[in-house]
């Protein structure tokens, strides 16, 4: 933590002024040391070539740090997964802080410091910034947005309306760990294990995938708030075509099964932030297993399902006995304020 | 307005579930009809070549209603800037979302619409988004942030270290508008015309100064939040230069001045959103006067003063009688959530 005067963020952190400056000399621009964001000037420039993906998420999870992480590496992984979700490779990030007065300096630095880790982990530069300081009860503690860049695979060819029928529905790991991470803390449940938020980058796997399968893979998801079911509802939906899962497939560790239980929650409606949803051709769906179960977080992957031409606009689980039991949308909130 | 069926915004519509695509569906999608935002995916795809500028900013501002204008338009004029500062000229914007549960959705709209007029006004696309909710006393209103890309003119070379003595200064337009709109406001002054804020967008001047003058243009930036004098000193300090500004030739609007003695506040301090310095070579300054008074808002733009040797790191007023005044950099806060 840098050497600083103060211990809680003030309102005069945000004005523009001698504060501000010395919030960002003697931290912020210490602590993301690009030759870009020295400039310090209104805006990053730099060269691009190609075809991009931009991509903006704002994060205002409660609370900041939850097991599994903070509202830092979510900031930055979330962002980075929007953006492998293009098919494209991340590069360049934008961090714009929205800080209620009275955040503790020494949490501000933890939840940046954990920003900066989850850009060098991914490679991605932190380019430009903004900081804004809000009165006590009109913020909670520290709301990010970034938006980010990235580079279109050259073999990448994602796009909803390229899903036909019998392409492969395939989940990239377990499901449900942020949501109960996060509901776990807020509830003061505890179980024999813990359950810890799955924020991580995706960037690696996506990419090896459409290294090797191309035009192959048709659609990626990364299925956070709303979950597994929303997700392809959204996609049912604007496809036109009918989604069909099997039954008492989907990976979901033991803990947060039991979770999910307790509370009475159905998993397919609880969000995620390190696994995502991918459609790809019947042909390679094995092949896509294969390449997956050789990354760490991808040895739970499987296949979840098709898409059907029959039933368009439904998601639906065929049970073992050949009956169909429909999956909708997520109706209401189910737990705010998740990511 | 879209037909909506519910009047005020709730935690669902933050859900990531069926409100939030309620009012994404039937309202953010139809407002913003671009083919790219349209393919409502986690992010937007297009082709870029060359050097490109980069820039973010969340607003905050309380009113987000005021004289002049309201946050929507401000936060697409505010990156609008930002980017023509860079030397850029704006393409994409995205528009990122923090509300607070019990928003009115006419209220919502009313800011939507502005962002649409703002952007069509300088022929910017929205091309990605995102909507968070936040429980009542958790937020203000509405925070947005804006995040844009713009491709860098041809002839651009905006760098700070390119300033040297005897450079000029100037100033665009009238200052503090932006800062004293907001505070009559709040302090519930009137005065006998209407202060009202200059959030406008700058790139047209901008660009027609770069059209014609090229590298002679050597920094551009706003003085938003700190004012003039703050910014000046950002410059001042970080080029290492004396900057000499001449007594009484700021331009400000009577009224403004008025609120400003009446308030006791100076006016080289507050925040203007519609207004920029250039530090150009002196020997192209009072061509770009001419060009700057070929505009609507550049009718009293003016050269206020010069890049100096000595004194480097203060900016200081020269008076008519040859005394030095130091003008330093905003301390603490004036005028806390302006933009």
């Amino acid at each position: 933590m840098p050497d600083m005067d103060f211990k809680v963020i003030t309102m005069g952190h945000g004005s523009g002024g001698k504060l501000t400056n010395d919030l960002l000399d003697r931290g912020v621009f210490n602590l993301f040391d690009s030759e870009i964001l020295q400039k310090r000037h209104d805006g990053a420039v730099f060269n691009l070539e190609g075809n991009i993906a931009f991509t903006t998420d704002s994060f205002v999870i409660n609370p900041v740090f939850f097991p599994g992480g903070n509202i830092g590496e979510l900031a930055v992984n979330g962002t980075v997964n929007d953006i492998a979700m293009c098919g494209a490779i991340p590069k360049y990030i934008s961090l714009s802080l929205i800080i209620e007065e009275g955040l503790l300096v020494e949490d501000l630095w933890e939840i940046l410091a954990a920003v900066k880790i989850a850009a060098e982990n991914v490679n991605v530069q932190i380019v430009t910034g903004d900081t804004k300081v809000v009165e006590k009860g009109k913020g909670d503690k520290i709301f990010i947005n970034t938006t980010g860049i990235g580079i279109m695979h050259s073999r990448a060819d994602i796009d909803m309306s390229r899903i036909s029928a019998d392409d492969a529905v395939i989940v990239s790991g377990p499901i449900a760990n942020h949501g109960m991470a996060i509901m776990s803390v807020r509830e003061g449940l505890t179980f024999e294990s813990d359950i810890l938020s799955d924020t991580r980058p995706l960037n690696e796997m996506v990419i090896s995938l459409i290294d090797r399968f191309g035009e192959d893979i048709k659609l990626l998801r990364d299925p956070t708030r709303g979950g597994v079911a929303t997700v392809l509802n959204e996609i049912a939906h604007s496809c036109k075509v009918g989604i069909e899962l099997q039954e008492n497939v989907f990976p979901i560790q033991k803990q947060v099964k039991a979770a999910c239980e307790m509370l009475g929650i159905d998993p397919l409606y609880v969000a995620n932030e390190g696994i995502f949803l991918a459609i790809v051709n019947k042909t390679v769906a094995s092949e896509v297993i294969d390449i997956l179960k050789s990354f760490e977080f991808g040895q739970s992957s499987v296949i979840i399902g098709s898409i059907q031409k029959d039933f368009p606009r439904k998601v639906f689980v065929k049970s073992k006995i050949g009956g169909r039991r429909v999956v909708g949308m997520l109706a209401g909130e189910q737990l705010p304020r998740i990511c």
